[in-house]
């Protein structure tokens, strides 16, 4: 698999060109820190952005099918999405209006997603799902059964075609308002775990694992 | 205006309906917390999902242009919009694997978004977008001129047709999984902003202001 996604007409990326990664690994890496996409697809002439959760398995997204099910379940033959992944870093304070900017890193895959079908592949993917968003969860949980499978809806698209847009640093002003006594700079964001909050019906002596009481994303 | 949105056939939620929320200031409310959405539209048979900053005026959604601006700007016509804005407030970890989900509050608009064309507009709606992002920012920086007025993509959305899927709260186990001996609850995720960072040109003697030291989102 070569290490860099070959540009298409559709991934290039035409505005402001050096945003533009085609790296393999970077676009890895976006994709494994997010835990939801947004998934776009058109039915009956009618475009929907969905968002739902994911995980990367090698050269393939598996995607949980969810409240986009009701659209895709007849679909087994595939249908064309267009799945973005968005991760917000910071907020750029131009000295102007016009550059102010936010620092991110996103994804956008094109493909053809398809309905896993077989069981095995679904159990694969539901491990995948709990271990991308909750590592070391998966053994302590209770396995799905074969109904929970049936009802589990997962579309798979292979990461063939995608590129990454990504902004970093600082604001960029024009030479003369450099000058101007304005504050600029960034402010950074981060998703934060706070403290747990246990289920309202959860037995007594249980306590919050490690990987839950140190939940970092 | 009326106080909830009139669900129609690509509003409805279908799969698990007590999630679904039609109320206008519900909707508003998330609109508001968010800054990034996702818009989706189709162009030459494609199917396009791109993130972008966006603010809501009264009944109307102000969409930056930004990248999208390659496919858009030729459609001062209007173009066919899905437009999503996503918030997650937690991870929900149930007993079993089936029932682990996700707090999230999302917003789905469909509508037809059209280029804001006249200056005075575009002016108002870089006001919009400043503000909404971190309030108090306008007053101090340097206004947009004509070129960069002229260099900026705006689109407006009229606030018709929306719908939004709320989860909240603990995990939903089966009956007879309460009785295991597994931790179950809500990790509670917040988007949280960190010290600002000074641009690396930024004069002498300029600290960063109180809505900046201070930013909550």
């Amino acid at each position: 698999m070569s290490k860099e996604f070959a540009p298409t007409e559709r991934t290039k990326v035409k505005r402001i060109p050096k945003r533009g990664n085609f790296d393999r690994e970077t676009i890895y890496s976006i994709l494994d820190e997010g835990f939801v996409c947004h998934v776009g697809f058109t039915a009956n002439n009618q475009t929907f952005v969905i968002p739902t959760g994911y995980a990367r398995r090698g050269d393939t997204l598996l995607i949980h099918g969810s409240s986009a099910s009701r659209m895709m379940r007849n679909l087994a033959g595939g249908i064309d999405v267009c799945v973005t992944v968005t991760l917000i870093d910071g907020l750029v304070l131009a000295r102007s209006a016009f550059h102010h900017s936010v620092n991110y890193r996103s994804v956008v895959i094109f493909g053809k997603a398809k309905l896993v079908e077989d069981e095995n592949e679904k159990l694969e993917a539901l491990y995948a799902f709990t271990e991308h968003i909750v590592p070391n969860r998966w053994n302590e949980i209770r396995e799905p059964n074969e109904l929970e499978l049936k009802a589990t809806t997962v579309l798979s698209l292979p990461l063939e075609e995608a590129s990454a847009k990504i902004r970093t640093g600082d604001p960029v002003d024009d030479d003369d308002d450099y000058a101007l006594d304005v504050w600029a700079g960034v402010i950074p964001l981060k998703v934060q775990a706070e403290k747990p909050q246990d289920d309202s019906r959860l037995k007594d002596g249980i306590s919050a694992p490690d990987y839950v009481a140190n939940y970092e994303r």
